[in-house]
């Protein structure tokens, strides 16, 4: 009997057609953050058992655009650019757990199956959506600097249909690229049983953080944000009360695996 | 504390923004299949514990694309087709457990993340493609009809590479639209532990088929099949030997769940 | 010194690389039609000199999706049908010239690079978008029949914005597809002088048609259509004062080019 | 009667429709360059008259991949970046036209219909591709940097075909960033006419480069580089006979208009 092998599906007897590698993953990108407020019941609504509000600011939502480049330990994505690049549009609260506070992502759109394969293993809840932010470049008119005055936007649609636009312009240095996503991150990982009725096959709740971290100077700034409607969306739900800033952050992160914090305890049907 | 529902993520209080609804799925579309053998030893290769290679003709293997419109029980993803449509090819065996005869999908691409979705639900290993395959038309030279002569092509491509391509000449009615993919599916549902090093948290052998079916009248005749390698994949290993026959067929299927076999056997790593 | 060839670029010694072949251009596709008036001012601003208003319901407005598979006389891209299939929704309305109706694209979105092409020599002027319409098909419960109560959904999204999303209710066979896109194409052929402030330097006003066609029974229903604004489209300004109607029809059509009518008039800037 | 206006279609009586904008054109981006030399006849067979080989190195060939950020005069699009970034990958061989040397592109795809528009305008044989290369960044193991010792991949793919790929390594800087694209560009605007058989509606050399540029440092390396034959392609017949190596440069570039050279002596079919 063939013993099979791979991180992820499809699992053969080499392990090379597995749509993901094993861990540790690195990644190379840079981080567009609008952080704003609104109805902390709307963050409430969103938190499964046990985890509960922040303790201050509990109605703060990061809304994050980041332009990726990640490898596995072999980094030969990195020369069939392809299977190295994506983008993605995610959307952070925070929540607190056994009296700490943690950041977790409760929206999240990605342009690669491969990044989606990530978010089924770490528990982000991804769709495939058409990111783009505006790309800083040294030269010419066509691009910012990230500097005083840079001007950057953000869009994300899916589905055919846009979601959310916003607009940052750089205005200082900033000891921080923002508060909300910068916690460990409290994920579910879900499956429902393949038998309708029975529930939960898979319900962990577990933490992730990066292993290492290395970044260029933030820069915050004013920042305009807009979520749209749509049918299978509820992003627009949280509602924008009170812009906070907008960030742009250069960064160089390794992710390599969590802890199970504990099982069968959400209460999520 | 919130209750979060949705058949799959994200979850939220009212279940919306679930990127699969709960089963039932309805699916109605055309299935070219080409099926060929190649040496059983490779299937073998591909076949977990406790599965174990079909008692006949062992080595056969359909490649099968698949051009959908899939819907929940409320239809009402008809009505915009972006979240409807997809396309699909995928790679059957057969296997043998506990006396009886199942068949397996060993790759599958799709092009559509609620078509990922379903896979990590079903067991199918999906990854992204970019799928086509000639549609019949009744009327004009730029289509075959689904007829005598009729002559279907069918490519299948990811990371911007062609992994497979097929043609088809439909030369006769046929009884049936081949073997290989006509028995109920034995698939794994395989996920890591979040913690490196603990092997997997989700290990699950099921079964799952349609729970109705109704299909058009299925047409056999002489394929043609072409399979290419790629970095990241191992389908060009199920080397084509023989080429046993084409199909083509319309069918309307509904899928509902299916049963839990055994859970932690698989030995997979 | 070599002679390159080819219908349309690259030109090379051999013609294989032209984006295009030669018309005739085969066409086997499904129509989704829904017509509409809106102000004849709106549509008057639209037409270029020699061209005026048609002189019957001249704000009559036709939207039309399709689905297409398309081929050259040799066929061979029906084999290959990532370089035969398209989908384009388009916007045609009336106009007259020395004394005769014309129907006249003013908008449409395509997703193929080859139909962009066949745009730039047929006048239409074609943008990329992403066009989805429901497919009818005889099995499952997850597409409608081409009869009475089939219901079609139609959207159509380019940049990432939906522009347009239309639904179309069958009701009864109907003797035609619409009036609206029924005459020949009165198109301009612009492309702007490479010398900055130098005009056009290619300016006509050309006539085209089918050059054969057949089709299945049209259908008529009710149609519902919205029309969405984004920065860099006008066609939310043709605004939706009275529905007409919606139509579905199958068709086979063959194009092979048209007549040149004038140079140089069209005052176009 | 109307006057309509835009620089391209669709014309409108505001020109806020047209798929490009009036130039200037303003880019910002990346620059991967590998240079080869293939057998001079090869290139002679893609040179219309009144074109001739350059007088030096008549067989180098450059294939270029470029990582752009576009805009207009009003800068506008970079806020809506899906309407400002593409990807190109585009094949330059030198010419002689009047005893001075040219460069020419001979092959060349894009991601963007906009860039499509532009090659119209440009004589730039445009094709949609799928292309990428890898992206330089400062932080992170999941990128180069712009330094001895980086790696950088590039593909370019079709059709769903891959078409190239190369590899460059950066060992020290360089004066130049490859010598093969470094002058105007000799390009045809061909168009057929719309009567069948009536030969070219569009006949035109044209001559156009950068009004301005600027860049940052050129590095050279080593470059590996193959191609890949298609059915509707022939850049592999440009077959690398050696390889003179591998660039990579950051540049700022405006583009505004070119000069007319001659009309109606191309001998083109």
């Amino acid at each position: 009997m063939a013993t099979v092998r791979g991180f992820f599906t499809p699992k053969t007897a080499t392990g090379r057609s597995s749509l993901i590698p094993s861990p540790p993953w690195h990644y190379s990108g840079d981080l567009l953050t609008v952080e704003y407020r609104t109805d902390p019941a709307k963050v409430a609504a969103l938190l499964p058992e046990p985890l509960g509000l922040a303790e201050e600011d509990p109605g703060a939502v990061a809304v994050i655009w980041a332009d990726w480049q990640s490898c596995s330990e072999s980094r030969e994505e990195l020369l069939d650019p392809v299977r190295a690049q994506y983008k993605e549009c995610f959307v952070v609260v925070r929540c607190s757990y056994d009296g700490r506070t943690y950041s977790r992502c409760v929206y999240i759109w990605v342009d690669k199956d491969f990044a989606v394969a990530r978010g089924i293993h770490q528990g982000y809840p991804k769709k495939l959506g058409s990111i783009h932010m505006t790309r800083p470049h040294p030269y010419g008119l066509a691009a910012p600097r990230i500097d005083a005055g840079g001007v950057f936007g953000a869009t994300l649609a899916a589905a055919d249909r846009r979601l959310a636009q916003a607009v940052v312009r750089l205005r200082e240095p900033s000891e921080t690229n923002g508060f909300v996503n910068g916690h460990p991150m409290a994920h579910n990982r879900w499956l429902p049983s393949i038998e309708p009725g029975k529930g939960l096959a898979l319900d962990e709740l577990i933490v992730a953080g990066a292993e290492s971290f290395e970044a260029g100077q933030a820069w915050a700034g004013e920042a305009e944000i807009e979520l749209f409607d749509a049918p299978t969306e509820e992003l627009a739900d949280l509602t924008v009360e009170e812009v906070i800033g907008g960030y742009y952050r250069q960064v160089g992160v390794v992710w390599n695996g969590g802890t199970l914090l504990e099982t069968g305890t959400s209460g999520a049907l």
